[in-house]
């Protein structure tokens, strides 16, 4: 990527400078130059704003957007509200702040026609807002389920897992960075309630407060009900709802248990996950990381380069990557052979001169003929081709060999 | 909702009127004045174009913006650049234009400052493009890997299901509509690696074109190595893959065995997944349905509104709807009692009193004590929490009754 120097700075102005904060900052440096070539605009940090350093006034009057990620309702809202007003977009991680005031904040940027984006406050890198605003403004939801909390879908998996208790999961959280010191609004609920009031305001495009959303957390999930989820062929997860029913909307969070077919059912660790149902769609499912500095940083600049940039765009191709056809792949392949002596000798010896090692095989009888079937580490595919070629002719071979890729780091 | 009569008309041209254009003018019509009151705009079909009514050059004057469903290359290309030439945004689920003149369109968007939305021509409803484009802009993308034909799909997971023949599940798809009377394109994989070419074009902002992406087929795949997968723990699926090897890049549509845990596995039938990977991010998946008319408008519908409403619009809210608190769950009851005789139907009773009815208990033996793990059918929450208020205070309980809620279509 070559710089672009004589591109337009866009001056961004950074309130808060935490895990997230940090990390955004890294990232910006980091994708510059590609955001450069994809937007024009040089992105650069105009100001930091943090409790000991910076001052909003002259951070807000040098900046193009402003970048919120203090966190909690007070200063956040004012300062949030002094921008827009001044006619600068905003992108904010904040639950709290939406799901209490945020009728206010939405009021306030569609006065001051400016951008207010939040991605990063619901399931991190997880798409929800974006999709359920724009992909999804013109569907019919009649429910969405959602795994919004990192926290603690890491401790149910760990106790589902391990078959260690409630508290042992949560100090071992403790110990990775999965939970905080205090984790107390991540296990009761609240934060998961936070998130889905800001999921239901936008699928349903009715008011729901955070005040709204009843919740119920995990903190006396035993092992002894993962021992019954598992023996029932069940997940037990925290799951938040927001549904349609009989012309009203609940907005809720409990622990649930979820049949193995269901798409939340295989969301582990501290991953995140919504699943939106609409009868003319049936249901979208995204899934992916719910926190963490980077991951939420990635969220938050895919807001920024929004704000950035006219909608819909697609900018010129900033690469010109050689498309290459010849790749390394493990391979399945299958042979039906006759079953006399020599046949696998034969077979593994053509694969090891072509640079193929096999790393299982199985062979069954099949009346007097044999079904050999291997799978070979990774080697690159012309060479493998090359090989099968070479066996195909061989005159045991009763029918052509069929070869499969394989995709499969437990299995390679 | 109420009519917006006073609502400025939003004018749309439609280009082709099969079955995705026909399921879109029925869906702009349910939808148009909820689609009112969020945008300020009156929705409504300015001309229809097809091969024997309508104009285009009459439609193209008399509209805001064109919804080209046509399909294939000409005169799909002409339409559309005219369309963008004459200053008006152009909304299209056309594949096989975008993978062989994205570039030229795309360019003309930018050079007339229209939009050009794609999101229904790659995974229908499955929001990949607008993530790619927008939440992922600023990602360094590693790899994607996606299930984008629902066809295939459906047909592999038929035979995974039933044991039945790559021909007999290809037949019953075309039964049920999941496959054409010429299935040609989606079984050999080109479908999919048009959808790919688009794909790897966002991800890597490097030009693609459908040319370049080499595919295989799963006319080939037979029972034998659905057999195979299944004695390994393995999924069979037709797997599209842009990924960067050494500076360069691969796009590749191949038939694929994905160990079972892969995000990819576990996705059935005509449904759609697409996941991405980047260092930063690890990955995100989406998945929903490919294909169908509703669910394809449905996406076509998410553009044609973006289009109409400023970026990252919050509208105000549509709705008020009342929030309730009490809704109708299903339970999971666990209770320490004495091992005496009496206490199931005394629990039984009190539960039948309140009108929640026993699916399914097991009660185990622990030296004097019993463990008592019952499921009800659904019954409304206060209902079952009044019963568990009495049975908390019964004599024989050692422990207080916990009760999860169970989210189990299969189960319940």
């Amino acid at each position: 990527m070559t710089p672009t120097p004589d591109a337009q700075p866009f001056r961004i102005g950074l309130l808060g400078h935490g895990t997230v904060g940090g990390a955004f900052e890294t990232l910006l440096r980091e994708r510059a130059a590609h955001v450069a070539a994809i937007t024009g605009l040089q992105p650069r940090i105009a100001g930091v704003l943090t409790r000991s350093r910076g001052d909003f006034d002259e951070i807000l009057a040098g900046c193009d957007l402003v970048v919120e990620l203090i966190g909690g309702v007070e200063p956040a809202r004012d300062y949030v509200l002094r921008a827009m007003r001044a006619g600068k977009h905003v992108v904010t991680a904040n639950k709290q702040l939406l799901s209490q005031h945020g009728e206010e904040l939405w009021a306030a940027a569609r006065e001051h026609d400016v951008q207010l984006r939040f991605e990063a406050a619901v399931a991190g890198v997880v798409p929800v807002i974006r999709v359920l605003q724009e992909s999804l403004a013109g569907a019919h939801v009649d429910r969405v389920h959602g795994i919004v909390n990192g926290t603690t879908n890491y401790i149910l998996t760990e106790m589902a897992r391990t078959g260690c208790s409630y508290d042992e999961a949560l100090a071992g959280a403790q110990r990775l960075g999965y939970a905080e010191a205090d984790p107390t609004e991540d296990v009761n609920g609240r934060d998961a309630a936070a998130k889905m009031a800001i999921i239901a305001r936008l699928a349903f495009d009715t008011p729901v407060h955070l005040d709204q959303v009843t919740y119920e957390g995990i903190e006396r999930i035993t092992a002894d009900d993962m021992e019954y989820a598992q023996e029932l062929g069940l997940g037990l997860k925290l799951i938040g709802t927001a549904e349609r029913i009989d012309g009203m909307l609940a907005v809720r969070v409990h622990p649930a248990f979820l049949y193995s077919g269901h798409p939340l059912a295989s969301v582990h660790g501290p991953f995140n996950a919504v699943t939106v149902e609409s009868e003319a769609i049936t249901e979208i499912t995204m899934s992916g990381p719910g926190a963490g500095g980077p991951q939420t940083a990635s969220a938050v600049l895919g807001d920024v380069i929004s704000a950035m940039i006219p909608p819909a765009s697609t900018p010129e191709t900033t690469q010109a990557l050689q498309v290459v056809d010849d790749v390394q792949s493990s391979f399945y392949l299958h042979m039906e052979v006759a079953d006399r002596p020599g046949v696998l000798a034969q077979v593994a010896t053509i694969l090891g001169e072509h640079g193929a090692s096999i790393k299982s095989v199985v062979q069954k009888g099949l009346d007097e003929r044999a079904r050999l079937v291997m799978v070979v580490h990774p080697v690159l595919e012309s060479r493998f081709f090359a090989a099968v070629e070479q066996i195909a002719v061989l005159d045991f071979l009763r029918s052509p060999p069929r070869a499969i890729r394989v995709i499969d780091e437990e299995f390679v």
